[in-house]
């Protein structure tokens, strides 16, 4: 018998792509291959080779290496896909559909043609329905093709309320249901801090504010940046997945799932809770909605169907 | 008695900046402060948020703002300056080392007025005469003001030894002298994979080959992004300097330190063997050399000071 | 300036005090002491020894010594009580408390003397008792003296509900008020599966039957180990209370805290909610209980003053 | 495809045994299954327990069940031997010997039933002999049977200098060869302190002093503990080499490899450097060494020998 190392690919070298690959380097959760079109060879392998200098002083043990070449992704225990344009000042939103679908499709067709038998996460947005393309282009089963909104969502929730609260993050969890942004639905009533639900520890007001905070948090970004978005906590959010799957930890955490029935929706994407470990997606959570909760994530559903009509 | 989490300041929140504070951060060393000119404002306060927000996904405990006021910068145990411009095509190395120099003035007495018991590390290039700069203009004792080049001479030089064995990166050690990138001085008789002398393992010219690659390895990574220079590795390596004091571990590490005397050179800023403690830079380590070795540190030290001209 | 490594010490060398002294040091929160009786002086320096001999491998930089000099202890940023003996066939249950208080008070006048400034964590049982004891015996302000037993309760209680539904520990939290062991009232309600109520996971009767393991969880390892008690949690329990005070995290944690009519009681110690940080204990959270949660609170805090009488 | 975690079984549950037991948990190395025999099925469960109920706190996502039962540990990457008996008052060397060879052969016969590709470790002494028996019942190719004695020697070695040089034990390093104990041949010529020779470090007589006090190392710890041997030390080196093996590091480090004709001996198990990866043992190093370093050698040989006799 031999041992082989994990194997983990990188769709995309952007920013998000690049410090995803770090994180999973770090966490020595296997070796990395970050991949991308022959255009970006160059910075591909620059930034591969960069990290892979620091990982003496790290202290991790993971091979990673920057290509053009899927071939060099054959057999990935788990391929992460961040490619992708991001929305440009005058595109409509139907283009912005259109390209990343066709990148989507591209992207899936190398990937499934080197490692038949890997789990798929999916960052590139608009995500729900850029991971319905990937799935469909794919022919994988669902468990196979999971899309990351809630963690990122969660994680930002759980910042604000910590700072709120000067307690540690550590302390505070958050849940949310749906779309991503502007559709996103948080379960507040689900959503603590020590254990304690939240409106025990902040006014009613407050909390709606950072729930619009959550809401908008990519914006916030994006802001702040002037030019491009966040990439720090969107990578540590797909690797908390990768890990979740790749050491198969049986982790509920919220993701983007196929359902067919699950709260009452079928042949789409959706932002839920669910199970995730060394087969991928394990199982998917239903919860009791209220009426009002129904409501809003019918709405999400419409907004990600609207998307959707673009891909066909 | 209260006890304060420890604080560090980053000066510069450019590529190496920012994900030296993000390590910083992962390693819960302390709260991080990211610093830069008020025209950076929002890209600053956007990557430390981004970054923050990573952190209940991280899993790490530790507050990172981003701000143009060196007054959050207060009270650090260490501030690490990354801040200063890189070459550009048509600028004199002289122009690059006034304007850098004015930075390092600049941004030192804004640094020294908010922490004057601070321990600095530079890592501007030309890093040797940007830390006497920095000395200079702090005031501070010598065991205060270090620069960083060798820790990433070395782990570049690991990684393509460790590559070329296929062995670990852990068991892999290197060893450098002298100023930073071609004035680089490998003691290659001080560099082993697990304890056995590099020059059983390879071939010599193999070895001065890697030696070479080493000398230029910052320039292979600037060739590759086409725009820009590493920062992965050199992060990594600030922080583990950083840590070695903020965790008082009186680590053997090279380090480019005030000579007063040591190998024959006084009063200016050369790399050399040091230990790094509490006390910042706790000693400095001398190495009976080769006459060619000398001779080489000679011509590296002859390069050091030429630069150190155009400071004055 | 200097920065000094942190400094905890372990007052008790036997598998408790000693598993707790190397997971401190594994997570390098500072160098530690390991304190026991001079009649024990060999043993507990060769713990210590081993351990340090582990820390090249493990890969850990901080100092370990075994002692029975409370000199040793000198400035401790933390000390851990885990002394006193275990109730042995055909003691009393005064008899234990008599004695165990006596160390306490022994144990208290050495960690003061040298240590006058420091945050003290007591493990002794019956924990409740001996924590005011230490109280009472220091002199402290309330919020540098705290006992642990709650970390411990919900870890055994998130062992088992995580097995049940075979999922990852880290999404599964417990929440505990009152006394250790029999007198524990775990806050189901308060306990989550991936922020989900654990009322949704499971029914009523497994729920309950996890609860009444959870409470006789000491006696569950007692019973299999056949001569001793539980260890490793208990030492990882004390470890996460003193890693919330040394790195300042304001951690929402449950702990032994003295009370000043927080639930309707005074001058006694009970486990509650509460907020450690760098001052120790910052806060205790105050939680509306039902009825029958507080008739529960009740029995506990009079099981809790019964001991209590035997210290006078 | 589905992502099994990876499995380790650890032979015996004393203190050395419950230790590598932990370690591996914490290091989410894979699941852990702690073995003993009948007598032994209450303390080997509790241990194991009592560990899983310290994962909430400790962070870490790894199985670890205590069991007599060997079917428990089908299938497993690796597995590490510590069973077997210390000697005891009025034992002769060879009672010694004897007793253990036939508990490993009793162990072997199982593990070699259950897992029939795995790696196996052994740590039970005489190390040397006892890992000939396990190969030799095992009828396992040389690579997937190695003995410990070289991590733990030099981790050893590598605190006593790192505490006489005041410097962090991360940047000393030791070698030996040879035989565990009064056997071990130290190469003080290939141990360094931050890359630079011992020798340049210290005085010829402190350095021998140090060799010896590390030849009888394990001696030290049993005087001071009175009753025992040591166990966190040796727990550590058996977790180094198997995490080398787990995540297919190639690390270079000393093990007790079966020699085919390296260094002048065959047909015998021996301390010798090797490379540690996914493959177990894939490839001993062979140094030069000098005439007195090889009488040595030859020396440490006839002892190993001497004990093999009694196998036969």
């Amino acid at each position: 018998m031999s041992i082989r190392r994990r194997k983990i690919s990188v769709i995309g070298s952007g920013f998000t792509g690049a410090t995803t690959a770090l994180m999973l380097a770090q966490k020595e959760l296997g070796d990395v291959v970050l991949v991308d079109i022959p255009q970006a060879e160059g910075p591909t392998k620059g930034k591969a080779l960069d990290m892979l200098e620091a990982s003496p002083v790290e202290g991790f043990d993971a091979n990673i290496i920057g290509t053009v070449d899927y071939a060099d992704t054959a057999d990935s225990d788990v391929v992460i896909i961040t490619a992708g344009i991001a929305r440009k000042p005058g595109m409509s939103r139907d283009d912005l559909v259109s390209t990343n679908a066709k990148v989507m499709r591209a992207v899936t067709e190398q990937i499934v043609k080197y490692s038949p038998e890997t789990i798929i996460l999916v960052l590139t947005n608009p995500v729900d329905a850029m991971t319905y393309e990937v799935f469909r282009t794919s022919g994988f089963p669902k468990h196979r093709v999971i899309g990351q909104s809630g963690v990122l969502d969660t994680a930002r929730f759980r910042t604000f309320v910590a700072q709120e609260l000067n307690l540690s993050v550590e302390d505070v969890t958050g849940f949310v249901l749906g779309g991503h942004g502007d559709d996103m639905i948080p379960l507040v009533r689900y959503s603590y801090a020590g254990g304690i639900p939240l409106s025990k520890w902040l006014p009613e007001d407050r909390l709606e504010a950072i729930v619009e905070r959550t809401r908008k948090g990519g914006g916030e970004i994006v802001g702040l940046l002037g030019n491009g978005s966040a990439y720090y906590a969107p990578a540590a959010s797909l690797v908390q997945m990768a890990e979740a799957i790749l050491k198969d930890k049986r982790r509920v955490l919220p993701a983007i799932a196929y359902l067919e029935g699950e709260y009452g929706y079928k042949n789409m994407y959706l932002g839920v809770p669910v199970v995730l470990g060394g087969n991928g997606l394990e199982q998917i959570i239903e919860l009791d909605l209220t009426a009002e909760e129904k409501a809003a994530l019918d709405k999400s559903v419409d907004s990600v169907r609207t998307v959707m009509k673009v891909l066909n």
